[in-house]
């Protein structure tokens, strides 16, 4: 890839301001964990203070025993995009770029039953594992990606991005007529099916096949005593 | 106050890259809304996108008839904030704001039935009016502000900072365990008693009592036909 095409993918991601994510956008992932097919997508914020590199570790926060894994594919925004059509949602792409979507699963739970945010469970520290951004010019076909996420070298998650519900034109055209999507800001475009746990001293490796691959190690989230 | 602290406080908020909001921080707007007081901050995320500054449009979106209105004391956060012990955590302050949490009740409503996230009830651009920032040293004690709004120049809401139930210090410490917060981050730190809706034509005055006051006006969201 040219250089300066690769330089510009990355700085993105230091320019975003928010991760949008899409919950239940594979039938098989919605039926797994006992959810319906959503009729509109499913959306939530992460911070983008929850962005860890590759090569990074993945933080287990006290006194969880573990966090699931959830591979997608992160449409990274290239320019500001407020009430974009379908038909011309994919010039307000910037990139591509492999996320996990990180679930403290227990926390979720019960926010779920308790109608309440799921900020905890999806927000924090190291809960956003990502990889380099891909030029656009890289990614011919985006909505025939093969994901795939792998725990100690046993593959967990295996989908192509030919499964999602909602495609990424309509998603970035109905996120765009809820809020204004900035440059750099991440579409997190949810998972496929075989999400499951992490524990520390785990490996995870992720990667869209014949494009990118990852690596993250899972370790216990250290705090300092005077906290 | 100095022109070039007001001048570095405003420009804070342009560099923020999230809105930390806390839910239920007041014991009788809690009990207004039917919840229980809850024993740790119930936190969620707003996006920048959000933000309308003083003077301009709160925007419902189609179908809705009303927002509700919820003004909050606005902490601006000044610099990089990981851990952050209690004792400390006013040193990460770089600001005070009025912030408006603009609701979409009944989406909120039907979301904590469903247990999903609350980003559409409380992302939605134009959701988070909010004043310029006043430099902390303007605001001598942060515990002990009168926050009032007005819609039409009926009072609906007055309160005291007085009676949050987790204080701003535990607040950024809290959070800061949670997520790292970076310079320009906002933490709402919820709303007194006395929510209420906001329709198309009226108009919303609110301040903190001796220090500053906005204003806002209510309007029907407007969406391009091509979308
Ligand atoms: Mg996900
Ligand atoms: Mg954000
Ligand atoms: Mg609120």
């Amino acid at each position: 890839m040219a250089a300066g095409a690769a330089l510009a993918a990355e700085k993105l991601l230091n320019m975003g301001t928010k991760i949008v994510a899409v919950g239940r956008n594979y039938a098989a992932h919605a039926k797994e964990l006992g959810n319906a097919v959503p009729k509109e997508p499913v959306l939530f914020l992460k911070p983008t203070s929850s962005y860890v590199r590759n090569g990074g570790t993945i933080e287990i926060p006290h006194p969880l025993e573990s966090l699931d894994h959830e591979v997608e594919l992160a449409v990274v925004i290239g320019q500001k995009a407020r009430d974009v059509p379908v038909k011309a949602a994919m010039d307000y792409v910037g990139g591509y770029a492999l996320g996990l979507d990180m679930t403290a699963r227990e926390i979720q739970s019960s926010a779920k039953s308790a109608g309440l945010p799921w900020t905890l469970a999806k927000g924090q520290d190291t809960f956003t594992p990502i990889s380099q951004v891909l030029p656009k010019s890289m990614v011919k076909n985006p909505d025939d990606l093969e994901l795939w996420l792998k725990v100690n070298d046993v593959l967990k998650q295996k989908g192509s991005t030919r499964d999602m519900i909602f495609k990424i034109p309509f998603l970035i055209s109905h996120i765009s007529s809820i809020m204004t999507l900035v440059e750099g800001d991440v579409i997190l475009t949810g998972t496929p099916q075989g999400v499951g746990p992490v524990r520390v001293g785990d490996k995870v490796t992720a990667g869209i096949t014949g494009l990118i691959d990852v690596h993250f190690d899972v370790q216990r989230r250290q705090k300092p005593e005077t906290v």
